[in-house]
C-alpha cells in the first residue's frame, strides 16, 4: 500500500494506493484546506488525517511501502526540499524531514505535480505503452510531464523540465514566472477566462463558463475559442517539432471540456508541424486523482 | 576508415575519417559545388571523388568500412531518402540506392547535419563526456543537436528534433519554413545580417562584417549585437527551461565570432532562465569538419 499525498493549490489530497493490480486503487482517500498553515503545521495535518485512513481501514503505519509527494515547484527531490512553490509561499522548505517526525522509517519521495500526472498517465492511463510521450496539464498554469523513453525527463541536470515557460511570443503577456510571453501565458486554460472577462463580462472570467456557452453556440465565445485554440495548437506544433512525441495526453480544466475541442485541436496541429504528419492528442485518463495516483508510483519506482 | 559525406547549401565535402585514435583524424579530403546538378549527377560525382580520394591515399573501395551522410533537410534514414532538402531543391530523392550502384556492399547511413555535427562535439569535441547536452548551429538557420541520455535523439518517433522551430516571437518575422516567429528567426546569424542591412547598409548585409565593426567599437553594431544577444539568450534560457542541459556547444558562423560575446551571453541566460542557475555555454570545438566527421561517427555507430 502506498500513501499518495496531492499538494495543490489551495488542497491537499490524500490517498491509500494499492498498486498490486493491473489497475490502481485508491482504498480510501481524504482532503483538506492548508490556506495559511506553516509547513510545520500542514506536515502534521497529513500526519493526522494519515492515521485517521489507516485506522478506517484497518491498516497500520507499516502497511506503507512508501509516501510520495506531488508538489506545485521546484523542488530537490535528493534532500526532500521544496525550494519555490510561489503559489504557496513555500520557499526552502524541509518537508521530508518534517514528515519524517511523524512517519518514521517510511520511504518518502517527492516530484513536482506535472512529472506526477505524467508518470500515471504512463503507468495506467492515456499514454500507457508509450516510450516517448507529453502530459499537457491545462489549468490555471500550462503543466508538461515529458515521456522520453519510457521513464518521466526531469531534465538533463534534474533542475526539472518547465515547458510551459518556454517562449512563445516572447516580450508579450505576463506570464506567472514573472517573464513576459511564455507558453503559459497563452496556452493556459486562465487565458480563456481572461479574455471572458473582458469580451463577455465578469460572470465569464472563468474558462468552463466561457466553453459552456460556446458549446451553446455563442459567437463572442467562438471568437474566444478559436483564438485560443489557434495559440494553442501552435504552442503544441512547436513542441512536437522538438519531440515528436508518439502521443499528448491533455488533463486538466481544458480536458474536461469535452470531446468537440480535439477534432479541431488534432487538425490544427497536424497543419501547422513542421513534419507535416498528424500527431494523437487525446484526453488524459486522470483529473482530480493524477496527483495521489503520480506520488504513489514516483516513491513506488523511486 | 570511414567516408564522411557532408552536403551543405553549396558544397560537397568528402572525408576519408580514422576513428581508430582517441582523436578522429580525416587523412584525406576534398570539396565541390554541386549546384544544378540532379541527384545521379550528384551521386556519381561523390563516388569518381571518393575513388580519387582513395587513390591517392593508396587505399581501395574495401577498406571503407562505412560511408555517412551529413544531409541539411529532412530524411528518411531507415530507406535512406532525403525527403525534403528545401535549400537544395531536392526532395523524395533515393541517395542511398543511387549510390550503392556505385559503392556496392558498402554500408551507407543518413542522418541531419545537426545531428551529425551533435555527434562529432559528442564523441570527440566541447560536449565530450555530456549525458544530456545541445549543440546550436549558428548560421544561415539555427540548427540544433540535442543528446539526451548519451545518444543524439531525433525525435519520439524518428521524425526528427526541429528546435529551431519551435515558436519564440509566434506571428512575428517569417521564417525559412514559412512560419512566423521560430527560433530560427530571430536566432540565427541572418538576423544579423538583415539588420546590417538595414541600419548599416548593404555591404554590411553580413553577419561577419557586422561583428568585425562591434568589435571595432561602432555604436550601430553594438545596438544590434546587444539585441540579438537577447533575443539569442531568451531562446536559448527557453531550451534551458526544457532541456536543462549540462552544456551548450554553439557552432556555425556565431561560434567563430571570437569570445567577446560567450560572457554576456552566458551571464544573460544565467539570469533569464527558470531555474534560476548557470548554465555552460562554450564554443563548438568543430566548424568547418563537424559534418565529415558527425557523419563518420554516425555511421560508425548505426
Amino acid at each position: 500500500m502506498y500513501l499518495g499525498i496531492d499538494i495543490g493549490g489551495t488542497n491537499i489530497k490524500l490517498g491509500l494506493v494499492d498498486l498490486n493490480g493491473s489497475d490502481p486503487v485508491i482504498v480510501q482517500r481524504c482532503s483538506f484546506p492548508f490556506a495559511g498553515m506553516s509547513y510545520k503545521e500542514l506536515c502534521r495535518a497529513i500526519t493526522d488525517n494519515t492515521e485517521k485512513m489507516l485506522e478506517s481501514s484497518g491498516l497500520k503505519l507499516r502497511d506503507i511501502t512508501g509516501a510520495g509527494l506531488s508538489v506545485p515547484g521546484l523542488i530537490d527531490p535528493e534532500n526532500g526540499i521544496i525550494l519555490h512553490a510561489y503559489n504557496l509561499g513555500y520557499h526552502d522548505v524541509p518537508l521530508r524531514s518534517e514528515l519524517l517526525k511523524d512517519l518514521p522509517g517510511i520511504k518518502i519521495a517527492m516530484t513536482n505535480d506535472a512529472n506526477a500526472a505524467a508518470l500515471a498517465e504512463l503507468h495506467a492511463g492515456a499514454l500507457k505503452g508509450c516510450r516517448n510521450a507529453m502530459l499537457l496539464t491545462i489549468g490555471t498554469g500550462l503543466g508538461a510531464g515529458l515521456i522520453l523513453d519510457g521513464k518521466v525527463f526531469n531534465g538533463g541536470q534534474g533542475h526539472g523540465c518547465e515547458i510551459g515557460h518556454m517562449p512563445f511570443k516572447d516580450g508579450g503577456k505576463l506570464c506567472s514566472c514573472g517573464r513576459r510571453g511564455c507558453m503559459e501565458a497563452y496556452a493556459s486554460a486562465s487565458s480563456i477566462a481572461e479574455r471572458g472577462r473582458e469580451l463577455l463580462g465578469e460572470e465569464y472570467a472563468d474558462a468552463k463558463a466561457v466553453l459552456d456557452l460556446y458549446a451553446a453556440g455563442n459567437k463572442t465565445a467562438g471568437r474566444i475559442i478559436d483564438s485560443y485554440l489557434d495559440d494553442l495548437s501552435s504552442v503544441i506544433a512547436g513542441l512536437c517539432n522538438a519531440f515528436d512525441p508518439e502521443k499528448i495526453a491533455v488533463g486538466g480544466g481544458f480536458s474536461a471540456a469535452g470531446d468537440v475541442l480535439y477534432g479541431p485541436l488534432n487538425s490544427l496541429v497536424a497543419k501547422k508541424n513542421f513534419f507535416g504528419v498528424p500527431y494523437n492528442i487525446v484526453p488524459a485518463r486522470f483529473l482530480n486523482d493524477s496527483g495521489i495516483l503520480g506520488a504513489s508510483y514516483h516513491v513506488h519506482l523511486t
